[in-house]
Order: C-alpha cells, then structure tokens, then sequence
C-alpha cells in the first residue's frame, strides 16, 4: 500500500473479496470509485455470482481458489455469511502474508472475533472486525452499488492484540466509501444490534411466515396496503444469512425476543380486557419514540 | 346529486366530512379535484385542524356542530376514529334528511354497522359501510392529498338492507377519487384485516414501545439503520384512531396475535437449540411469500 490518494492516503495494491454479494461487492465499487485500490479478486461460491460481479466491474478477476486468491493480498475483506467465515478463516489462515490486514462485514461480532482467534492466530493483530451499518433486502453482486455506504456507521471492534497499522488500513479503507467509524466493544455491539437490528428481522420474518402458513396467504396478501409492505420488507433478506447472524447471536437476541413477546402479552391482555387506556399509552410510547428518533436524525 | 361529472356521472350538491384528517381529507381533496362535488363543509374536534383544512383547500366551510352540518347533506363520510361513531351517529340521526346517503372510513366493520344499525335505524339503508384501503403513517388534515386513494382498494360491505341508489352514490364517489371498489363480507373484511393491517400494527408498535422503555433507547436507536425505520414506521400512525381498530376487532386480532405469538415461540426454539434449519425454513418461508407477493402486484 502506498499513500497517493488524496482524500484518503490510501491505496491498496490488491484487495481480496471473500464473498461477493451486497456487503463485499459495494465494497469493492466505492474503493475503485475513490480510487483507493488498484486490484480487487473476488472469491465466491457460485460462478454465476463472480461472472455478475465481473460484468458490473465490481472485481478485476474471480477466482475459486480463497487460499490461492489472498496469496498477495494487502487487505482481505470476509463478506460471505458469518456462518462460513470459521471455514474460510481456516482456508487462508496458511496462505496469507505477513503484511495481509484481515477484516470482515458481519453482523455480529463476537463469535467472529472468536472464530478468528481460533482459525487466524498467527495474523490476529492484523484482523479488525468491522461491521457496516447498511445494507438492503437485496442479496448478491447485482445488488451493490458504490454508495451504499455514504454517510453511513461502520462499527470497528478492535481487541487489545489488534495493531495500529492494521486498524487504521481498514478505518481508512471505510472512510474512503463514504462511512464513518464508530469504535464498539463487541459484547455491547451484539447487544445493541440484537435489539435494533437481529429482533426485528425476526419480527419480520415471522410475520410473514405465520400469514404464509395460512391457506388463504394469497388473499389475505392480496388486500394487505403499504404498511404491512414495509414492515416485513427486511423479510426479502437472505434467509442464509440471517439464520447464520441469530443462531451466532442468540443470547442476545432471545434476551430482546423475550423483551419483545412479553410487550405483546401486554398489548394481548388489554385487547382482551379492551383496555383502551392501556393500549392508546403502548401505541403513543412508540409514536413518542419514533418522532423523537426521527428528529435527531435529520439533525 | 345530478348528473354531470363526464367520468362519474356524479355531482354531489353538499358532502360533509365528519373527520378531516388523511382521510376524510384526501377524500374531499379527490372529489373536488374530480369535480363531483359542488360543496365541502367539514366537522372536527379542533379549530386548529379545521383551519389547517379550510387554509390546504379540502373544505369550503368549517362546523362545530355535525347535526347542524348535515342537516342539508347529500352525502356523510364519517371519517373519526371508530371510537367516536357511536357518538357522532346518535348526534346526526335526528338531523339527516331522507335523502342524505352516509358512509365510513373505517378499518373495522362489524362494529361500525353495530353502531349504525343502533344509532342510524330510519337512516340505515342509506348507510354503506366501506373501508380504503389506504393511508400513511401520519394524521391530520395536512397529511391529505388528493392522490391518496388513486389506484387503491376500497372494501364496500353492504347489508342486506342497503339500497341500490345509496350503494351506488358511495361506489361511484369512490371511483371518483380513482379507486377500485371491492365489496366484502363484513366478517371476513374483519378477519382478512386483524392479519394484514391491524396485526402488523400492533407489531410495530409492540416493538417500537419495548424499546423505548429501555434506559438506553436513544443510544439503541442512534445505531439502527433501514431495516429498523421501516418495520416501526407504521407506529407512528395516531394511538387514538389504532387503540379504537384494535378494540373493536379484538376477537380478530386476538386469533392472528396469538398465531403470531407462537410463530415467535417456534423462532425462539430454534434460536435455543442453535437449530439454524428450523430458522432458516422460516426465514425462506417468508421470503418466498414476499416475492410471489410483489411480483403479483406488479402484474
């Protein structure tokens, strides 16, 4: 890596892609949109996925090969599934350099900082675990785009092994996509995005799944509007990779999935009591919540 | 009414709109931009929100009082929250004319033709019960527009003793403001509703509330992105008018929560035996159910 690029002092000679879809591919298009890299190889496990990334210029090639394909890597982002990372970790754990900084998108964070522990320890100090805060309910290298991380978070959960050079490679890389980096503890990581982010894809997901069980599902979506619309939208999400983020979170998540069916049974009680008293305070709590949630974002 | 308006064949002399909120508001909007209305006078609880009403255009003229208002009425939309039409009805029994056709806006409509089959009896067959399907998060008169109901579902549910003329009246005013009219069965237009709008509603808001009860809401919510905004952004809907929906079809709602509660209860297992096939099922489940969904309402 050497510093030219004026915005960011950053330039990666190669950049390494292991899983190309929405995380790793964006990835990829904003550091060539900012001219922060100069070659990126994109790993992945379907041919038709890599050949989308390479016609959409998102890679510069594809290979099959991880271990074969981060021989030469200066930065190596994991974006496949947090599910796969302990077997891609193994996989080019013997191939990498001494100079490979090691990072990934997931969305949780401590079971991959143990994964990388276990699979990575001879390039830990070089591993930085990150998650971006973005993302849509679209999978794969046809949905990136290079301004999908504008202005948004991205987390950084440095370890006390984790090197300066290696953090500020990835903090740089980040920056250079538009984001901005907010330092997190892993364990408080996962506990805030178990509750913003894990619970409700589960609220989603089951809501749909319940009314899809039914017979009359057809019907009963055919005269749903736009609200039912937008709340299950992160119901499009990729069914692999969300199993893979609950079950490697699940503390976390059932102790805000427990929160969150005990405020049902609340709203249940008073439906069958018709409490509206009750009820009207529950609803305005969360318009309360949303409108002053709402505010400070637009500041 | 004459006949006149080239697209509806329908000219209402004095519509009255008890309500003016999105909408009761829109409904006027739409009409008068269709040109099948000749007068607007319009019936709420604030001087604020009428002003707002009469400054935006959606009314030639304010009332205080809703018998006084409808004594000249061709036709009433009583668009309050289903909470208060027993109380407006009872108000504006005595003071229709025989001639004066009345509808509703709202969400629920067993409950809704319970109360007008007790407080409208010598008005009744000139009642037609109707729910459009349409709306957005937020109330009031400022929220109107006449675009609202363009290309939307209106659920009419007449009774066995609603006249041709007055049934007609409402269709066609309905189709005026560019919707499509689809006529119900008043329970299932309850059941179909409690799993499509009304549970969707208390989920958001159920979620929306849990959260804010934590000391750390704000942190919590500064880190949320997409995902979370939209599957809440129903909870900013109006407490008042959803605590009414939710009461009123309580036996409904309760059936689908309970359903839904125990579609969490089976997440939850999962999450606890780290059973991500069982999760992953669901997860796909409901994926699957949102896209025949789209692609069907793109059709």
């Amino acid at each position: 890596m050497s510093a030219a690029s004026a915005r960011t002092n950053l330039v990666i000679d190669r950049l390494v892609v292991i899983g190309v879809g929405l995380i790793g591919g964006s990835f990829a298009l904003a550091l060539r949109g900012a001219g922060a890299v100069k070659r990126v190889t994109g790993v992945g496990r379907t041919r038709k996925n890599l050949q989308a990334a390479l016609d959409r210029g998102v890679l510069d090639e594809a290979a099959d090969d991880a271990a074969e394909a981060v021989r030469d890597a200066d930065l190596v982002l994991i974006a496949t599934p947090v599910g796969q990372m302990p077997e891609v970790m193994a996989q080019i754990a013997p191939a990498l350099s001494e100079r490979a900084v090691i990072t990934d998108g997931g969305s949780t964070k401590q079971d991959v900082i143990a994964y990388a522990r276990r699979f990575l320890p001879a390039h830990f100090e070089r591993f930085v675990p990150a998650h971006p805060i973005a993302g849509t309910e679209k999978s794969g290298a046809t949905a990136a785009f290079a301004e999908l991380y504008r202005d948004r978070n991205v987390i950084l959960a440095p370890q006390p092994e984790t090197g300066k050079w290696a953090l500020e490679v990835v903090r740089r890389a980040w920056e250079a996509c538009g984001a901005r980096i907010v330092e997190l503890d892993a364990a408080r990581h996962d506990a805030i995005f178990a509750a913003v982010s894990h619970l409700p894809h589960v609220v989603a997901f089951a809501l749909l799944s319940m009314l899809a069980k039914r017979d009359d599902a057809a019907t009963l979506l055919g005269f749903s509007g736009g609200g039912l619309r937008d709340t299950v939208r992160i119901a499009g999400s990729s069914p692999e990779m969300w199993r893979d983020i609950c079950v490697g979170n699940r503390e976390a998540l059932l102790a805000v999935l427990d929160d969150y069916v005990e405020e049902l049974e609340l709203a249940r009680a008073a439906l069958e009591n018709a409490d509206g008293t009750e009820l009207e305070a529950m609803f305005d709590r969360a318009r309360t919540a949303r409108r002053r949630w709402l505010l400070k974002e637009q500041v």
